[in-house]
């Protein structure tokens, strides 16, 4: 009948209708032919579609996108809903043929926003995988066959994982109160009211304190360097009251059996080597205990009691068992994602600032040449420009000529643009991770609760709100 | 007709029209068998909706979600339309019985989001309560049967409730002004030059003063401490000039006045226990007036004598006073209130600000360890640290060395960086309060303009735009 | 026959049709009698829309808004589609007989923006007035009939109206100039190296300078004041170099020449006075003209020398008659406006600045009460607060103490906090406002283009775009 | 027949039938004829769209739009839907003959939207036209017929297109370490213990070092200008390191070369001269040369010798060299995209700050003129203010009484608000540019890869989703 109105051709019997869902569509056929391929481009009578009775053919598919889709056969510009979600849409433009590619640049922007959030939404997946109730579960599986399983598997989800048992909970939070308490402790004992001095025989003994000339000395290999400095005389002719030494040791001695449990356990060596917190762990445990040793042991200035100085100043980084709240922080993990997203940013920032703070600290230089007190130096002037950008503005490098302090001035304003630019970008990418994160949260915990309201397979199939649809519930399984 | 329909089982014949409030669907008993359970697979021509006559199942419901719902059938995705308001959406899941588990990842955000300013209006509904025109007749009734129920009420709404009446009002600002003035008065009598001395006889005969080496004492329970701050000196030794106190004394009567007051006439003894408030208010008289009676009163280094020093410096804290403000002012409410909500990015917040500066502390630490004069020990390095972070940049404690200038720049630039992340969250969340705050503002000064508008329940009903709908009128009464 | 139906009452004939602009709506004459009053209640078979051959009733309208409105018949609650502007849906409730009163707090939202914008796009008419096209020609008018009405015309719009004229921009340009240079010489004379030493012998007689003693003197009315800050020293024995005081005349000169002519040619005098800015410029007129007088004419400390010296004083607001650029520059009305649109907010960040750098200053003040050098006051605690809640860090006043120190971090913390939250809000507001400002100017543009393009009223009938709207043409002449 | 059924004119006779694209519309010829002109008011039985057999009038167009702009003739407003992109509701506007400028004003937001984002996109196309994949084939077209064609195009590229090829890549990294290189030896060869004396009487001899007075003298002219600054004094008396010089000479050798070679095979030599950066190439590197010139030669002072002085300044902005970068990194040029549309905002910035100072400085001034220490002049009050503004806060110069802290920290709190503001709208304008430009980097990307995947045009006519468009394949090949 089709080929009948072709034949005819007179304007209104060229006429198509077409059913999608119920909704009458009519077009020429001239419209429909102008665009080659397609489902629409190839209708006829002998089309499954077809439906002689009503002269319509009958797609059983959604009106409400299919419009837009017709308005490109009728204007060759193919535009997109705004209100209707990007994934709904890429499965009609699927079904009816019609490639992505086509779609108008102004409304490319939903599809790539979709994108965006795909992207997201998987990061923030993997980054949280472990809030997924079957995270534990393919872990454990792992452990399967392993020599002692249970007790491997007790120890290191409760050694690893602070989410996973109440003993976890407890054990990760003695953990970060034991690095509160190091790291106190290595604050505490800088402070010369918390030093005793080692008596000033030992330190004759030891090279360190010359007696003749009333000069402090650090030993090297050969020679012996003298100390100007009053911390390094400190710190080499005092040690730190017993107490805090103490305090030090114990917190020490847990982390390395906490270290060498985890070591124990792991249920593969190369993924332990592979994270660099554990890298950390064996330096700072290693200049800690060398630091012990040779501070119980520093009469002679052997090679220990040389590397002793050294492992104590790594010791310092025993700060860096900190970063473990990386493990179970959200916010902190959303932090870290963040920043790997914004790496260009970041090095924009950090570009802007040295290049600004160069140019700056130049011209603030042939500015105050003639002024006698301030910016001995380029890179004194540098130091002034860094902390003038970010407002930061200590005050010990101020211009004093009028011409400085204009320029001053001028890195002052620049600063809060140059500085807030990058960051505000940064900000937003933050802002924007961290609403997805709550809404993914929120979801989680919804999908874990239905998931227990509807018990097994077989009860779900009568209760999820009397549908059952399989990939859905798939979906609810894993994260 | 239905099942004639599936015995022939040809194509077009198994198509099924629904008319959905004067819209036509049309689809395939194949795509409504598909999906298990649920209004529309039990559709047969015993179905009420059956209407023989056009052949199709009526349903008087809004067709335009019903084009979704429908799709899920086709499709198996439930998307939703961003344009409708996700409880109207839901008001339709649940006529078609289906579950809102169902709805598609990319379309859940609608639904949370409703979620969320649900929470955030109850939320605001809750801390706004007084805004309300029925407020004060709920706690109006907590007060019948009392004795002197109408002077109680009186009292209590005018001494407890700043926007009751204007009596309430010039209460308020009378009490908020003598705070201020109360507050001016501790603020000024620090001045040495507001103060004048206590004769030296007085200062010897209470132990405060040693002639024969001319120092000062603070008068402990068994012994005496001696002073070497020339403010406590100043402290100890003089007193405020008698206006001062005349005015801290005035300002006091009424606060206790006020307490006393307060605490006779309250509906509920227990509730004024709760709250935090009553107890500042309860400590800092009661050192207030200890204060004032040993001031008077410092010839001997009694019991009373010394707790009266202590007192004197408790007696600072009256400034909380100031927190009544909370009780009136919408934005320092909403404040709280965001606060409330953003406890997590605070505590986010506090703790990148904290493991930042003993990171850098310990950095700047390591590398200045050569400079005689700069950081000398660690608690100092992590001071100078968070005020870099925060940029506030003293310049008491300043790196000297080149490797500690490029630490501090570093710590600058992360200031930047770690402190705005989470502001910004916090800032955006406060917007979002104060954005809904004016809309639901707006809203009830309208509902409560049209139910003055509207008067009686008889006229209403011909009045409201010639519609009279219960639920609505009723939540127009509530806030 | 809707009566007929009634009486029958089988469900299925108790069906109404309703045809709302070709679109046909079904739903049950128990839904639409359910609620009473309206245009719907009332239909039967004598209403104006009933068409008995197609036995539906027809309206005129249009049907995308109605969905929603049927959809409170069938449900009870009024919801509205987002992708309408809230003016369009506001109409057709009307048209319906539904109040606004009814439309559900999750739409209310959209009445509430749309009544924002509003509201805003006013307060941008009223202050942008000047950009109108008609405007000039309204105030024209006023001054039609007075005295030499076309110089006073000119003069007027030359002086006041920067925007009106060639001429009034040069006049502007060459007014905003001068107060340059004006406010330079200011700067420029409070120089010691720019600056003459009265004689001496002047000085002696005028009592300022006492041989004996080597003093200075501020001459009071009746006794002399001894000058101590060498600053009051320098301007009271040294005059400007005479080319600075030339500048300044020249400027005065031009100024009260202004002043004056503007004074002249005024439409309305009342309107004059009531203009703060006017004030301020009489004020400082006489100031600077009292100062110079008093200047050339120092020799005695009569009245008007001593007069002279404050008035000196005051012609430094000279500085105020930059505020006339508020008349030209777009953003700084914009500024302007949002900050008086803010008011609340301002209020709120003095006030939270205020109560907790007193906060912050009594616990800082407490916990330093120990240290002899740090926080000699509570005044100059709460100076330290402010400066490091607005994190400027001056660094004149640090703690020295850790618990002041640890106070001193929390302060900084909560300035990022307490700044950042009201900061945002008001930011937020400004771009808002600036946004809004620059739709409406291009709006303003195409339409001021447009108008021009119509011709007269007659040409518009067939131009503009084949259609002729009398009230859209009305809106494109005013603003 | 339309005129006959205005004839009788009965009222439901006077509907009309407009089928557009399958879906019914009915409205009354008095609503369709009360607006005159438009394709909609000359509708008879005569138009090419009346289809008689139906009794309608049928447009082969979409009948999403058409609902609106049928509501346009019902109530003479002409509101848009806010979920399609303006460009397809234009396009529809057009088709019905609706002008528009009778847009109502409420809508008109959506088409200035649009407006914004085309400007923005054809700003970010121009901006990284070289992004494109045709960008560098039109490039080569301008190289034809050249002498040696092909080897200035490669050189050309290589030099100054760092994105062509890996040998450009590679040049280009090269060039910026040089950068790099050329500015640590300037910043290092300030510092004095990298520079070695000249020998005494070389300097005696070219009259720097007045043996008798010890003076150091700057060569001018005609006489010797006496140095006071240590820094002065250093940099004449002295020469940097032989290393230092050696490494800037290699790398002023390489840029030399760069230039040269720049300048020869340049393809245009008007456009090479139009370039500010290459004018800073040859005014820096003739300084350098000089410089060096005069270095090795400084026993005289004569003409070339007095020149080198000012060249060595004048050398010190080789670090301009940097902004090379310009040329490769997109976020620096979206930087200065984005500065160069708010050049509105920055003047505003920077008027707010200069003028906003000018005043906290009269203020501050006239509030402390009777202190002896600080503000000593009006100049030196506005560094303060400017310092304070930005929360900079360096301390150099603080005010010392009451009042005087008082306006600082009325200056330290409108800082944040008059700064943060304009910070504001240029962040948010920065971005709007940067979301924009990740998602046209997005497209292009997808583009391209269409593009390679369908081959040859032939090959795309089949492969493009089925559908061949010619204009999108246009869209395709340019950026």
């Amino acid at each position: 009948m089709a080929t009948i109105r072709t034949e005819s051709d007179t304007k209104h019997t060229a006429t198509v209708r077409l059913n999608v869902g119920g909704t009458i569509f009519q077009t020429t056929w001239a419209t429909l032919k102008g665009v080659k391929g397609s489902r629409l481009c190839d209708l006829d009578t002998t089309s499954a579609e077809w439906r002689p009775e009503q002269d319509e053919y009958f797609f059983d598919r959604d009106p409400a996108v299919f419009t837009y889709i017709l308005a490109f056969w009728r204007t060759g510009e193919l535009h997109l809903p705004g209100y209707l979600c990007a994934s709904a849409i890429q499965r009609e433009l699927q079904y009816w043929g019609v490639s992505e590619t086509l779609v108008w640049d102004c409304c490319w922007k939903h599809l790539y926003k979709e994108g965006q959030l795909q992207r997201m939404k998987r990061e923030l997946r993997e980054v949280f995988a472990d809030h997924c109730p079957s995270y534990y579960e393919a872990l454990r599986a792992r452990f399967r066959g392993r020599r002692m399983e249970a007790v491997r598997w007790t120890l290191w989800t409760t050694l690893e994982k602070p989410d996973y048992s109440s003993a976890s909970r407890m054990w990760f939070t003695l953990y970060i109160s034991l690095v509160v308490l190091s790291t106190a402790s290595l604050f505490l004992q800088t402070l010369p009211s918390l030093r005793t001095p080692i008596p000033r025989q030992l330190l004759m003994d030891s090279g360190i304190y010359d007696n003749g000339t009333g000069d402090c000395f650090f030993p090297l290999v050969s020679r012996r360097m003298r100390l100007s400095s009053p911390k390094l005389i400190l710190l080499m002719t005092t040690r730190p009251q017993a107490w805090l030494m103490y305090v030090a040791v114990v917190c020490l001695v847990v982390f390395t059996a906490d270290f060498v449990l985890r070591l124990a356990v792991t249920r593969d060596r190369r993924e332990f080597c592979r994270q660099w917190l554990n890298w950390v762990d064996v330096l700072v445990m290693l200049a800690e205990w060398l630091g012990f040793i040779s501070t119980f042991n520093c009469t002679d200035h052997t090679a220990l009691g040389r590397i002793g100085e050294l492992c104590r100043l790594l010791s310092y980084f025993r700060f860096f068992r900190f970063y473990r709240l990386f493990w179970k922080s959200d916010e902190l993990r959303l932090l870290k994602l963040c920043l790997k997203n914004c790496q260009r940013e970041l090095v924009m920032l950090i570009f802007l600032a040295v290049a600004a703070s160069a140019g700056f600290a130049i011209l603030v230089y042939v500015m105050e040449i003639g002024e006698p007190l301030s910016f001995q130096d380029l890179p004194l002037a540098m130091w002034w420009a860094i902390i003038t950008l970010t407002s930061v503005g200590y005050g010990d490098v101020t211009p004093s000529s009028y011409q400085g302090r204009f320029v001053s001035g001028m890195c002052a304003i620049s600063g809060m643009l140059l500085v807030a630019l990058p960051v505000a970008v940064i900000a937003t990418n933050f802002g924007e991770y961290h609403a997805l994160y709550r809404e993914m949260l929120a979801l989680m915990q919804r999908q874990t609760a239905d998931l227990n309201r509807l018990g097994t397979k077989q009860e779900r199939k009568f209760k999820l709100g009397g549908i059952f649809v399989k990939n859905k519930v798939a979906s609810l399984k894993k994260w």
